[in-house]
Protein backbone atom coordinates (compact mmCIF):
# COMPACT_ATOMS: atom_id res chain seq x y z
CA UNK A 1 0.00 0.00 0.00
CA UNK A 2 1.50 3.38 -0.46
CA UNK A 3 2.00 5.59 2.45
CA UNK A 4 0.04 8.55 3.82
CA UNK A 5 2.77 10.95 2.15
CA UNK A 6 2.70 9.51 -1.36
CA UNK A 7 -1.20 9.92 -1.48
CA UNK A 8 -3.14 13.00 -3.00
CA UNK A 9 -4.98 15.07 0.43
CA UNK A 10 -8.19 14.76 -1.92
CA UNK A 11 -9.85 11.49 -1.61
CA UNK A 12 -10.65 11.09 -5.17
CA UNK A 13 -7.51 11.91 -6.44
CA UNK A 14 -6.50 9.18 -4.15
CA UNK A 15 -8.46 6.71 -5.99
CA UNK A 16 -7.52 8.00 -8.77
CA UNK A 17 -4.15 7.77 -8.63
CA UNK A 18 -4.92 3.86 -7.58
CA UNK A 19 -7.11 2.80 -10.76
CA UNK A 20 -7.43 5.97 -12.48
CA UNK A 21 -6.61 4.47 -16.09
CA UNK A 22 -9.01 2.76 -18.83
CA UNK A 23 -6.88 -0.69 -18.09
CA UNK A 24 -7.21 -0.95 -14.39
CA UNK A 25 -10.84 0.02 -14.28
CA UNK A 26 -11.49 -2.64 -16.77
CA UNK A 27 -9.18 -5.13 -15.10
CA UNK A 28 -11.47 -4.47 -11.33
CA UNK A 29 -14.56 -4.88 -13.16
CA UNK A 30 -13.04 -8.63 -14.60
CA UNK A 31 -11.86 -9.22 -11.13
CA UNK A 32 -14.93 -8.46 -9.32
CA UNK A 33 -17.00 -11.78 -10.76
CA UNK A 34 -13.98 -13.61 -10.42
CA UNK A 35 -10.00 -14.75 -10.26
CA UNK A 36 -8.53 -14.43 -13.39
CA UNK A 37 -5.32 -15.71 -15.14
CA UNK A 38 -2.74 -13.34 -16.86
CA UNK A 39 -3.36 -14.93 -20.27
CA UNK A 40 -7.29 -14.57 -20.20
CA UNK A 41 -7.05 -10.70 -19.33
CA UNK A 42 -4.82 -10.26 -21.99
CA UNK A 43 -7.22 -12.08 -24.18
CA UNK A 44 -10.05 -10.40 -22.60
CA UNK A 45 -9.17 -7.00 -22.69
CA UNK A 46 -8.93 -6.42 -26.22
CA UNK A 47 -6.06 -4.10 -27.55
CA UNK A 48 -3.82 -4.45 -24.28
CA UNK A 49 -0.37 -4.60 -24.51
CA UNK A 50 1.59 -7.33 -22.39
CA UNK A 51 3.77 -4.76 -20.61
CA UNK A 52 0.89 -2.26 -20.12
CA UNK A 53 -1.02 -5.39 -18.32
CA UNK A 54 2.12 -6.61 -16.76
CA UNK A 55 2.78 -3.03 -15.16
CA UNK A 56 -0.92 -2.49 -14.56
CA UNK A 57 -1.42 -6.17 -12.56
CA UNK A 58 1.79 -5.19 -10.67
CA UNK A 59 1.07 -1.55 -9.26
CA UNK A 60 -2.51 -3.08 -8.71
CA UNK A 61 -0.46 -5.78 -6.00
CA UNK A 62 1.88 -2.95 -4.85
CA UNK A 63 -1.26 -1.00 -4.22
CA UNK A 64 -3.02 -3.41 -2.16
CA UNK A 65 -5.67 -3.64 -4.66
CA UNK A 66 -5.02 -7.37 -5.86
CA UNK A 67 -3.44 -10.31 -5.13
CA UNK A 68 -1.34 -12.55 -7.20
CA UNK A 69 -0.96 -16.36 -6.41
CA UNK A 70 1.00 -18.87 -8.20
CA UNK A 71 -0.16 -22.56 -7.73
CA UNK A 72 2.73 -25.28 -8.06
CA UNK A 73 1.35 -27.01 -10.94
CA UNK A 74 2.77 -27.55 -14.02
CA UNK A 75 2.94 -25.71 -15.96
CA UNK A 76 2.71 -22.96 -12.78
CA UNK A 77 -0.71 -21.66 -12.82
CA UNK A 78 -1.06 -17.93 -11.35
CA UNK A 79 -4.24 -16.24 -10.43
CA UNK A 80 -4.92 -12.45 -10.09
CA UNK A 81 -7.83 -11.90 -7.23
CA UNK A 82 -9.01 -9.44 -5.49
CA UNK A 83 -7.95 -8.57 -2.32
CA UNK A 84 -10.74 -7.60 0.70
CA UNK A 85 -9.57 -3.63 -0.26
CA UNK A 86 -10.24 -4.19 -3.89
CA UNK A 87 -13.17 -5.88 -2.95
CA UNK A 88 -14.29 -2.62 -1.37
CA UNK A 89 -13.65 -0.81 -4.52
CA UNK A 90 -17.03 -2.47 -5.98
CA UNK A 91 -19.42 0.51 -5.42
CA UNK A 92 -17.45 2.29 -8.05
CA UNK A 93 -17.61 -0.02 -10.85
CA UNK A 94 -21.50 -0.58 -9.70
CA UNK A 95 -22.31 3.07 -9.96
CA UNK A 96 -19.83 2.96 -13.83
CA UNK A 97 -22.52 0.29 -14.50
CA UNK A 98 -25.45 2.16 -13.53
CA UNK A 99 -23.96 5.33 -15.76
CA UNK A 100 -23.40 3.16 -18.46
CA UNK A 101 -26.79 1.21 -18.68
CA UNK A 102 -28.25 5.18 -18.30
CA UNK A 103 -26.33 6.25 -21.24
CA UNK A 104 -26.81 2.97 -23.26
CA UNK A 105 -30.46 3.67 -22.75
CA UNK A 106 -30.86 7.11 -24.30
CA UNK A 107 -27.83 6.90 -26.99
CA UNK A 108 -29.61 7.58 -30.70
CA UNK A 109 -29.48 4.76 -33.21
CA UNK B 1 -23.66 11.76 -28.03
CA UNK B 2 -22.22 8.79 -29.04
CA UNK B 3 -24.31 6.56 -31.20
CA UNK B 4 -25.34 2.78 -30.02
CA UNK B 5 -22.98 1.52 -32.26
CA UNK B 6 -20.24 3.70 -31.06
CA UNK B 7 -20.63 1.99 -27.54
CA UNK B 8 -19.10 -1.21 -25.80
CA UNK B 9 -21.49 -3.53 -25.19
CA UNK B 10 -20.18 -3.40 -21.14
CA UNK B 11 -21.92 -0.88 -19.52
CA UNK B 12 -18.82 -0.61 -17.45
CA UNK B 13 -16.60 -0.36 -20.92
CA UNK B 14 -19.33 2.28 -21.78
CA UNK B 15 -18.63 4.32 -18.99
CA UNK B 16 -14.70 3.83 -19.31
CA UNK B 17 -15.19 5.28 -22.30
CA UNK B 18 -16.19 8.21 -21.60
CA UNK B 19 -14.52 9.76 -18.35
CA UNK B 20 -12.00 6.50 -18.13
CA UNK B 21 -9.05 8.94 -17.93
CA UNK B 22 -6.86 10.66 -14.72
CA UNK B 23 -8.15 14.17 -16.09
CA UNK B 24 -11.61 13.21 -16.87
CA UNK B 25 -12.01 12.02 -14.07
CA UNK B 26 -10.68 14.96 -11.74
CA UNK B 27 -12.37 17.48 -14.14
CA UNK B 28 -15.46 16.12 -13.67
CA UNK B 29 -14.95 16.26 -9.93
CA UNK B 30 -14.21 19.92 -10.21
CA UNK B 31 -17.29 20.75 -11.99
CA UNK B 32 -19.44 18.82 -9.90
CA UNK B 33 -18.83 21.82 -7.29
CA UNK B 34 -19.83 24.45 -10.08
CA UNK B 35 -18.88 25.84 -12.91
CA UNK B 36 -15.50 26.22 -13.83
CA UNK B 37 -13.16 28.56 -16.55
CA UNK B 38 -10.49 27.23 -18.58
CA UNK B 39 -7.68 28.73 -16.73
CA UNK B 40 -9.02 28.06 -13.45
CA UNK B 41 -8.98 24.36 -14.53
CA UNK B 42 -5.67 24.78 -15.66
CA UNK B 43 -4.42 25.95 -12.51
CA UNK B 44 -5.97 23.72 -10.49
CA UNK B 45 -5.30 20.28 -11.92
CA UNK B 46 -0.99 20.44 -11.56
CA UNK B 47 0.61 19.00 -14.81
CA UNK B 48 -1.43 18.45 -17.37
CA UNK B 49 -0.90 20.01 -20.30
CA UNK B 50 -2.48 22.60 -22.29
CA UNK B 51 -3.34 20.55 -24.92
CA UNK B 52 -4.84 17.25 -22.88
CA UNK B 53 -7.35 19.69 -20.95
CA UNK B 54 -8.33 21.29 -24.22
CA UNK B 55 -9.10 17.82 -25.95
CA UNK B 56 -10.27 16.64 -22.70
CA UNK B 57 -13.10 19.09 -22.56
CA UNK B 58 -13.62 19.00 -25.87
CA UNK B 59 -14.38 14.78 -25.76
CA UNK B 60 -16.67 15.81 -22.73
CA UNK B 61 -18.97 18.22 -24.59
CA UNK B 62 -19.04 15.58 -27.24
CA UNK B 63 -20.71 12.97 -25.24
CA UNK B 64 -22.97 15.25 -23.72
CA UNK B 65 -21.19 15.44 -20.34
CA UNK B 66 -20.36 18.94 -19.92
CA UNK B 67 -21.57 22.44 -21.77
CA UNK B 68 -19.21 25.33 -22.62
CA UNK B 69 -20.64 28.60 -22.61
CA UNK B 70 -19.46 31.57 -24.00
CA UNK B 71 -20.59 35.01 -21.88
CA UNK B 72 -20.33 38.08 -24.05
CA UNK B 73 -17.66 40.09 -22.10
CA UNK B 74 -14.40 41.79 -23.04
CA UNK B 75 -12.36 39.78 -22.89
CA UNK B 76 -15.21 36.82 -23.66
CA UNK B 77 -15.45 34.64 -20.85
CA UNK B 78 -15.85 30.69 -21.42
CA UNK B 79 -17.27 28.24 -18.72
CA UNK B 80 -17.66 24.67 -18.30
CA UNK B 81 -20.74 23.06 -16.71
CA UNK B 82 -21.45 19.86 -16.23
CA UNK B 83 -24.61 18.77 -18.09
CA UNK B 84 -28.14 16.97 -16.68
CA UNK B 85 -25.81 13.87 -17.85
CA UNK B 86 -22.97 14.74 -16.18
CA UNK B 87 -24.54 15.62 -13.11
CA UNK B 88 -26.16 11.86 -12.98
CA UNK B 89 -21.95 10.75 -12.89
CA UNK B 90 -22.31 11.87 -9.10
CA UNK B 91 -22.47 8.36 -7.53
CA UNK B 92 -19.56 7.66 -9.34
CA UNK B 93 -17.31 10.43 -8.15
CA UNK B 94 -18.77 10.19 -4.59
CA UNK B 95 -17.90 5.77 -4.30
CA UNK B 96 -14.79 7.30 -5.54
CA UNK B 97 -13.92 9.69 -2.80
CA UNK B 98 -15.61 7.26 -0.35
CA UNK B 99 -13.10 4.42 -0.92
CA UNK B 100 -10.10 7.65 -1.19
CA UNK B 101 -11.23 8.40 2.43
CA UNK B 102 -11.20 4.82 2.97
CA UNK B 103 -7.73 4.24 2.02
CA UNK B 104 -6.28 7.37 3.27
CA UNK B 105 -7.37 6.09 6.78
CA UNK B 106 -5.95 2.97 6.63
CA UNK B 107 -3.02 3.28 4.76
CA UNK B 108 0.61 3.59 7.06
CA UNK B 109 2.87 6.90 7.69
Amino acid sequence: MKTKEELPDCPVATTVQLIGSKWKLLILRNLLVRPWRFNELRKNLEGISQKVLTDSLRSMEEDGIITRTVYAEVPPRVEYALSELGESMRPIIKSMEDFGLSYKSISEG
